[in-house]
């Protein structure tokens, strides 16, 4: 390797690319026309309306430009990720010094022209927004919202063992909690398999409108929090701005001995393993103080600019209306000699251009970037190893849970290094140990005896934050590989805000024919609403899936399996799925099984399906009511309830339809999985009483099918929000999905039953009182919901 | 005041305490009768399914013991707040020794019947919940989702001056997000005139099923991190955990050094104030490390227990099955020597009830944990001297934040010790700034010259965590205040989870009558989907609403504003509602003012109304067409339509409808502010089309208006996540709410309009044409959608 080998320092270079970048970074923020300053800056060549912000920017391109030489010194793998939130005219500048912009977007050339294009398409209408973005090449981040670079930049790195992602952390964002929790990243890289992050903590003193916590910090302290936070801190401040060679000289020693140790670190890994009781490597990092808004105007009206607040955004604002404003910004345009870093055609200067790196080693360029280049499609276990026999619908108990389980146990077998499960301490609550049968948590401090599967490079990522789980999943995805994020159903809120991101990046992702497909996300969710026994009310929250309907319909898709084997097929379909988010909900208690293995896979490939076993229907008859059912539960109570009803009314012809694929519940026009009117009309008439058992809140229901010609007839039940500590068949009496309930519904809907309809529905209602008692008795509570499947569903029968 | 005072250690008193808590959690988890051990425990005294959480529960009781002797002994009053996510057993078990737990639950008396009760009732049908709820006497604190626990004493604490909130930190929730940021809360809060936190980092080791990162850290490394989040740590480790009375000792020295320490902190910023250079006070803090299951068994089944992951939630679990098991528990449950602990009655032994701090400084019967007996109405100004006089509707531009920024500047000024303003570094940029007339910016750490607005004791909290502030407000509601959290509104969406589960406590806190009302959380958000052109993508969205109305009616209030006025008024209803969560969202562009002042209040009271000035009906004829608006920008693009269509199709007689509380759209049987049927349909008519111009998702107005009698001819326009960096009016052009759309929605669907119909359409479509390339062109195209007021309704007249 590389490692210790002197480099040498061409501080003229590194000052000459930091020039042009930001150079290119004013112009950005600033001009619509003029851009190489060929005549004297005129009101006319700004832009209207000026946005974007410039406080962060010149420190990301000196780190950059640093990066660089690296890069090109020893041929290193880099990714850059910009955490600053508004550091988008930095990534474009070097994007564009480096010739990638020009590469992928054709209408924005490496001359003048092209620089007046970019300059003008930046924060503008029908532009580019002004932080980073899936438009902008080299970035898997983006920069909107804050505080996901560290999580981004540890899941780029797990199983890519060359590569280091050098990710600036702006100390606003540092505040933030999934940011401040990011650090604790490092006790899981692996530095045997896996990659290095160095975080640079970049010290610009100011957020908005506000200094940062850590930046008044007194070093001594901050020094300490990096220790403690398990990093070698290394400190560059550059006391005085006006000068950058002493800055330069400064940050590329720091930044040469960073990477020495990384490799120190990662070699000694690689050559002698690390023993149980050793602790976590301690990761090298870079504190960088610049001042906020380096090298842009040092006064503004009297008033001190750089290196203040003042600096965050646009630092002169008046260009319009205040000549001197103007002028300021030609002179401060020109400081960085334009004439001497582009040709007056426009082109970067051949002497400059020769330091960017090469090829895909160019960070704008790099294929981790676009991970759909390096993405292998997963080998997948047979389904059918998998799948439980079925020998009659609901008569075999098995949890679906951990049947994928086992399935994910294969999964990572047969993908030891492009496939990782995630999850906030819950894999093994969730039902899912059977993957730690071939791998173990991966956990680089110290191991102790009492200790089970852990291990320095295991595949199962743990750790007690949603947030964490998140970024490291959608790192790793957007690098090129496959994941799943297990998590109880409730508490995938706590990552809502970052599912949000992440579908608005996908959606653009899609249509940029630059960036490759990348593999879905997988969201497993269990421990779900209806299983909170013990944990209660604050357990208890189905509301993610209508969180993610909001967004854009081409990306999101839900699945209810509602057993074992339409899980695993569910599985099965979302694993070789691109450019989507998947979320999966189902139970992790034993359930009926009601599909076989061929059927479950028909199924859930149609989405929705009419349950022939259950129901009593005839064949060319419409049927007189028809019950719907999403999701374990709900299937279950409404298998039950059609029991119960064709027995108490004998010719009453029933229909269960079962939704697995939530999204078919949409009109086709909204949603590619959506039925056709025609195909809806035939599960569910266009005039019948359709009672619908559903996992989640009820209008989720009426939100998806309002359209629907039946919609006026149709009636739901779900999760309203009632219930805590208590038994699982009791939270379905609480919130009314129970089956004596759904028998009720469909008793008052039905209207052909004539003088009998009073005393079955008091039948039922007594039924439904005897049950309650018993749920509420002391024992055997846990199998009430699971124990009155189809032969057993009186509850003097229950298990 | 008491600092440097020594205190005399009652160490057997403190065993004494400390064993009749662990022998009622441990009561708790398993045992349904036979609380006494009267008789020999029989398989029926133990219930059938075991749940809770014996882990972290000795650990807490241990704490707490030794904060009622500080407490008796100095008077000091003092919070408990509980991190461990299944603490439960502990809150409980010391309620119910301080005696208050009898005297708030009647059903549980202070003797043997009542200990029975209390036993059976945890995590049971019907029963408690196995973490701190609503129900638990003393908390202000969910346990089941974990994060939250130092936001939440932080919050307490604030103008509290001689409250200290002792908050014992899980270290599994250590790890999450919220947690590893709320550390930094120390820099927020001033020793002059708010209370302090003494955080207890109580070091199990272990979380469900792995150990946690601060446990496994070397200790001089947890120092450093500890110093570098700005305490003092000092350490307690229990090294042999049968030595309890070194442990008592080692932890009674600790805690009387910090609460020394924490006076002495107070006193000399009470007497001489902190200089502006000064650093932050650097609290102390107490790292516990103590055995997981401490007391419990040490082994079962041959395998250690106590001090590992297997004692998380119950060590014995074969109590049924397995008579060695059930010997165990008995052995376990007798080591306390319940004897010496409770009368024959099942009465606490009076020496040792002595032990309780008396009345009211009982943490389990604080006021400061049921805030509601500490509330007191806020002062509040003039609404009339804030209003915005308004010489016809729409004549005047003016900003609804900035309006409401000087009204809130008035309640900061009028109510200086019982209000405060949270947000993540966007108050200024959510146009609150007028409230810096006569306050700051909380701020602790060193201040600089340059800075504007930071003072030691500012009302205004700054931070970039939307869970800080989130957390904050909410420790300062429980606890009897006031307060604001203004955010983006798509960045919100960071706090969704703790929404949910401060929703849930709400819920049941107002069934729970010796709960007293709080006053309500109320959210301000701003810097909306449709005012985000520099930011673009990410920063759209508009689904919190989405989210809230998941949540139980009783509690769910949402608000949108058209204009200033109405702003006004509806943060005046807002300022003095109790146990609801008011979401408020409107712009902070200028935007027309439609109400005077007196108009705005009685239609914010209506929630609901027709805008006269904007239609065209006639007086006791139902109009043709109903135009639907909710939402600032919507409303201004409504009125605007009307305006288009009335010019181009005399006669059309159309009626605008305003929605401001959003509530009003749902059925008076769904929730408290719901319109009956028959006041819906006076409004929206029962067969004329309904073009409705919502600010958030459409599918929101279809779920709230799905059951109403005209739903079939209501057609939503909203935000369908179209359009990214991009003017304002462009943003409602690519989601199709602007006014030419809708303009031309209701020509597509009044049918009277004969012959003259697709001429009218071409006109609007060719207008639309036009403000689109106008929109798109450069300049002036943020005023754009505000400057096509009334009389500018064409783009040429455009400002």
């Amino acid at each position: 390797m590389n490692t210790e080998v002197s480099m040498s320092i061409d501080i003229e270079g590194l000052n000459a690319w930091w020039r042009a970048a930001n150079y290119l970074s004013v112009g950005q923020i600033y001009l619509r026309d003029n851009a190489l300053l060929t005549r004297p800056l005129a009101s006319e060549d700004v832009k209207e309306r000026l946005l974007g912000h410039w406080g962060t920017t010149p420190g990301l391109n000196f780190v950059y430009a640093h990066l660089n030489r690296v890069i090109s010194q020893r041929q290193q793998e880099m990714l850059f990720v910009t955490g600053p939130g508004h550091g988008g005219p930095a990534n474009v500048a070097n994007a564009w010094l480096e010739g990638t912009y020009s590469e992928i977007y054709g209408n924005i050339g490496s001359d003048a022209s092209g620089m007046n294009a970019l300059f003008k398409q930046f924060s503008y209408p029908g532009g580019i927004p002004s932080h980073a973005a899936p438009e902008t090449p080299g970035s898997i981040h983006e920069g909107g919202e804050l505080g996901y670079s560290l999580a981004h930049a540890y899941g780029a790195v797990f199983d890519n063992p060359t590569l280091i992602a050098a990710t600036v952390v702006g100390d606003g964002e540092a505040e933030t909690g999934p940011l401040a929790t990011s650090w604790l990243s490092s006790s899981f890289v692996d530095p045997a398999v896996d990659g290095a992050v160095l975080p640079i903590l970049h010290l610009n003193g100011y957020k908005i409108a506000n200094p940062t916590v850590l930046a008044r910090m007194p070093e001594d302290q901050l020094r300490q929090l990096m220790y403690g936070y398990g990093y070698d801190p290394r400190f560059v401040t550059v006391t005085d701005p006006a000068d950058t060679a002493a800055a330069h000289q400064d940050f590329a020693d720091v930044l040469d001995g960073c990477i020495d140790d990384i490799h120190a670190i990662q070699d000694r890994a690689r050559t002698s393993p690390a023993q149980a009781g050793d602790p976590a490597p301690r990761w090298p990092m870079i504190v960088l103080r610049s001042p906020k808004g380096w090298t842009g105007p040092a006064e503004v009206d009297g008033k001190p600019v750089e290196g203040t607040w003042r600096s965050h955004q646009v630092p002169l604002s008046e260009i319009h209306t205040d000549e001197q404003h103007l002028h300021q910004l030609e002179e401060w345009m020109r400081s960085y000699d334009p004439g001497t870093l582009f040709t007056e055609n426009g082109e970067l200067r051949p002497e400059i251009a020769a330091l960017a790196p090469e090829g895909s080693l160019r960070m704008s360029a790099t294929p981790y970037a676009n991970g759909g280049w390096l993405l292998k499609d997963l080998v997948l276990p047979s389904y059918t190893e998998h799948a439980v026999a079925v020998s009659a619908p609901g008569t075999e108990k098995v949890s679906p849970m951990i049947t994928v389980g086992g399935y994910l146990r294969d999964v990572i077998d047969l993908n030891p290094h492009t496939f990782r499960l995630f999850g906030p301490d819950e894999t093994a609550s969730n039902r899912l140990s059977a993957v730690y049968e071939v791998t173990d948590k991966a956990w680089q401090p110290r191991i102790e005896d009492v200790d089970e599967h852990l291990a320095r490079s295991g595949r199962v990522m743990e750790v007690l934050s949603e947030h964490l789980c998140q970024g490291w999943l959608e790192g790793y995805l957007l690098t090129g590989r496959h994941g799943v994020f297990n998590c109880y159903e409730a508490f995938v809120h706590i990552v809502d805000s970052m599912f949000n991101q992440f579908a608005k990046w996908l959606k653009v992702h899609r249509v940029l024919s630059w960036r490759r497909p990348i593999a879905s996300f997988n969201y497993m969710l269990s421990s779900h609403v209806w299983q909170q026994d013990h944990n209660g009310f604050s357990h208890q929250d189905p509301g993610f899936m209508d969180h993610v309907v909001n967004k854009t319909a081409d990306i999101t898709r839900v699945y209810l399996p509602p057993d074992a084997n339409t899980m695993l097929a569910v599985t099965e379909h979302c694993m070789q799925t691109r450019d989507t988010v998947n979320v999966i909900v189902t139970g992790k208690q034993p359930t009926p099984t009601w599909f076989g293995p061929e059927e479950a896979q028909l199924h859930v490939r149609r989405g929705i399906g009419i349950l022939d076993f259950a129901g009593t229907e005839e064949p060319g008859v419409e049927p007189d009511v028809v019950l719907g059912c999403a999701g374990d539960v709900p299937t279950l109570e409404a298998v039950a309830a059609a029991r119960l009803l064709s027995a108490g009314v004998p010719g009453l012809k029933i229909r269960v339809v079962n939704v697995v694929d939530l999204m078919r519940l949409q009109d086709e026009t909204e949603h590619p999985h959506g039925l056709s009117s025609r195909d809806f009309d035939t599960l569910f008439t266009t005039s019948k009483p359709v009672i619908f058992a559903f996992h989640g809140y009820p209008a989720l229901i009426h939100r998806l099918t309002y359209r629907r010609n039946n919609h006026a007839n149709l009636h739901v039940r779900g999760y309203k929000e009632e219930g805590t500590t208590t038994t699982p068949f009791d939270m379905a009496m609480l919130n009314q999905i129970d089956r004596f309930q759904l028998a009720m519904d469909v008793i008052d809907r039905v209207p052909t039953l004539g003088a009998s309809q009073g005393r079955l529905r008091q039948d039922l209602q007594d039924q439904r009182e005897r049950a309650w008692q018993y749920t509420r008795d002391a024992g055997k509570d846990l199998e009430a919901i699971t124990g009155w499947t189809l032969d057993e569903s009186s509850p003097d029968d229950a298990q």
